[in-house]
């Protein structure tokens, strides 16, 4: 059963049981009260009020605990890094240049980084010219610089079922409708994505971009197919339709060479977001928007008005890296790494999870989305989850309309292979003592909202 | 004579002949013609309509022509920090610490960046919590993301007449009113902020806040007394406004100890800027703002959607060199260095500068606010001036409703001492020639409008 439910994501909380993990109960209150205290709380801009407390920021604290086994955050293993190469890197780098590497820089991002950029693109068949780069604090910010070109109060974002829980943060930040569209088992469908199309299009909606991750979706670890990607392109065509590819795990793929990103398929409608933060590391916090001519001048002057320029340093450094140090061998010890782990999640999840819980296998990238047996609460089983010192994100953070209970994101790019087992040990403990309270209390204990929707991929246990 | 005018920012161009430096004629032209090109022009928020290239960037350009006199830049002149020292701490930092310094980080900012930063605070007087700090891409985004979590389309925010150009831009886009303040010798005028407040009010409009900055102002070059920043304090707590203080430059004095913040006389309603982009390096983008606790959670949850979270390693950077290194002599470096610019534009300006011509004299920061004879009009001139190899900035650029053709701003931070007296000298050549040839054909040669303006604290010739 599809969806392409359309909630205003300017009140991400319906009059539901469920509720995203940003916000609990009890949370809400502190808000409320804190909001009383609030002096300036007749000031802020109406895009302000619709800003709370990010799942993100909640996951680093939960997953900074060191007894709890965190399947929560989405934080790279960046510990294979050749420390000694990159401390002599940057080194020599100021040593030699730190004139220019810690000067102000170009508002578009150095051209130096551009062209390097255009390298790395290379590998997944995106054939494209430096002057279309503009550098950005992070893809995240690539996002937040093309929504706010694009996007007025009311208008329409098309997005996955279910999606980034950072995009959905921005679209409710510039207080856009999110419209949630369909998976299977490879990414989007692009059936669904016509109906949305039309069903909002009738209803007098501005949709202004689809928004997609085809490669190793957060959170559903599932990826679209070439034929896959040429169905959705050859609808946005018809539907002259702006897509926004996000690919921030393309080159982090277990399986032969990358699947041809969308924008390689499609240069005039696809604007495409990469990002060196799982490539080489975060911290530098480095990304990158490639969009057609036009478009790329309003998201540079976007962020000129944002940060005068991205990181100079950074991208010195990472200009420095890669030309220095063998960055394509470094991903492919990533993946290695990667793969192993996706395995021992694997091998646990068959190990330990009750008879009804199925889950996606992903083919790359950090995630694997769980779908629970029925009348089970991710949301609502999060503190007992915790209490078994194991962590993860409920369903809910990753749909702007309350959906999502019976999900949960578990990622493996973070721990350890003993530790993802003992993780999902922990966690069908867990599982198997809610259900044995469901099956004898029924749903009646802790009502739960039966979602009208499909969970992309699954594959019964 | 004073002149709270207010004119909407979205429109920056009123239909007079004079033109802010980032829209010329020939640019209008082009833009237009661009616009036409670009399919994705129907498909922009409102906000964009208004975005335009910037100043800052045309400048960046005709600075890094080697055989100008560039007067015009902001740059400062890093070439006195230690590089040797920079390049170990960076090698060290990397090989010690590099899992944690190149990893994501807080979306508010590293604890130990927070806390140097307080400690930086207090040479001014602030004495402030680390918990209400946020790090920032540097103070631009500070001021980005302030203006954000404030403004609606058609608020209104005050500013100096005239103010930092890259704040306007800020306003601009997010579809605020300016209202330019008048400033005298001592900054900003606490009558004429309390005129503006009661007229605007009265024509119901909307104030957000006082966008101020009070040491070494950009581009007036004045600063405000202590006595002077009490009044206006005084002003915005009775008229229960917002101060924003943009304190860039506030270590970088001539004369004696900093004047204590604004923000150290009154943590309630003033929230504050900082930035190391003058005192360490720009090319980190690490500044930050200080916010009374409910503002700062706003800001906070703003970063974490505009970027999850700020270049970490540039924090860990910055910080290591404010552990490591002699900083305050750094800046004692900075402040001599600039001082003795200052003095050779000072020492340039009386020689050179025809009969008529006023300036400020800055007692720290990098600027020089230049008031021509009367008739000659520094945007139409600009041209010429670069055809005689010297650039500096229109005064049209730092308003945003089309005065100051009379005004050009003079930067003394990046050239040498020798540069300077030279590009004094070639703006001197200019400036006579202008003055002739309108004393031969008068002003209706070239049409200038007389504004109903004062030059903050000019100082006859």
């Amino acid at each position: 059963m599809r969806h392409p439910c359309l909630v205003s994501t300017s009140d991400p909380r319906p009059s539901s049981a469920v509720r995203p993990v940003a916000a609990t109960d009890h949370e809400e209150k502190v808000r409320r009260k804190d909001t009383r205290l609030d002096n300036y709380v007749d000031r802020y801009a109406a895009r302000t009020h619709g800003m709370t407390a990010s799942a993100i920021r909640a996951l680093f604290s939960v997953a900074n605990r060191p007894e709890v086994v965190s399947l929560a955050g989405g934080m790279p293993n960046i510990a294979d890094l050749p420390l000694d190469a990159v401390g002599s890197i940057l080194n020599d780098l100021v040593v030699g240049n730190g004139r220019v590497a810690m000067q102000y820089g170009s508002g578009q991002g150095e051209p130096m980084m551009r062209d390097a950029i255009c390298e790395v693109m290379r590998l997944e068949g995106i054939s494209a010219h430096p002057d279309d780069v503009t550098v950005t604090v992070g893809s995240q910010q690539g996002l937040d610089l093309l929504t706010r070109i694009f996007c007025d109060p009311g208008d329409v974002v098309l997005c996955e079922a279910p999606s980034y829980v950072g995009a959905l943060g921005v679209f409710r930040s510039f207080q856009c409708e999110v419209a949630h569209v369909a998976m299977d088992e490879q990414g989007l469908d692009p059936v669904a994505l016509q109906e949305a199309i039309t069903a909002l299009r009738a209803a007098g909606k501005k949709i202004k971009f689809l928004y997609t991750i085809p490669n190793f979706h957060n959170p559903a670890g599932v990826s679209q197919s070439l034929e896959r990607r040429m169905a959705i392109l050859e609808v946005a065509r018809r539907a002259d339709l702006l897509v926004v590819e996000d690919n921030p795990y393309g080159l982090l793929g277990f399986e032969g060479d990358p699947v041809p990103a969308m924008r390689s398929l499609d240069s005039d409608i696809v604007v495409y977001l990469g990002s060196f933060s799982k490539t080489f590391a975060p911290g530098f916090r480095i990304g990158w928007v490639l969009a057609p001519h036009a478009v790329r001048e309003k998201v540079m002057l976007a962020q000129e008005s944002a940060t005068l320029c991205p990181p100079v340093f950074s991208q010195f450094a990472i200009s420095s890296y890669l030309a220095r140090h063998d960055w394509r061998g470094q991903i492919k010890v990533f993946r290695e790494m990667y793969r192993e782990r996706r395995d021992a999640m694997m091998a646990g999840l068959a190990d330990h999870m009750p008879a009804g819980t199925t889950w996606t296998v992903p083919a790359g990238g950090f995630f694997v989305w769980v779908t629970l047996p029925p009348g089970l609460d991710s949301q609502a089983m999060l503190p007992r989850a915790v209490t078994a010192r194991v962590a993860y994100v409920p369903g809910t953070a990753f749909f702007s309309d309350g959906f999502g209970s019976r999900h949960m994101r578990l990622s493996y790019c973070f721990p350890t292979p003993e530790r993802i087992i003992e993780g999902t040990r922990r966690l069908g403990e867990v599982l198997k003592y809610e259900t044995s309270v469901h099956e004898t209390f029924g749903t009646g204990v802790r009502p739960s909202v039966i979602m009208p929707y499909e969970a992309p991929g699954a594959n019964q246990n």
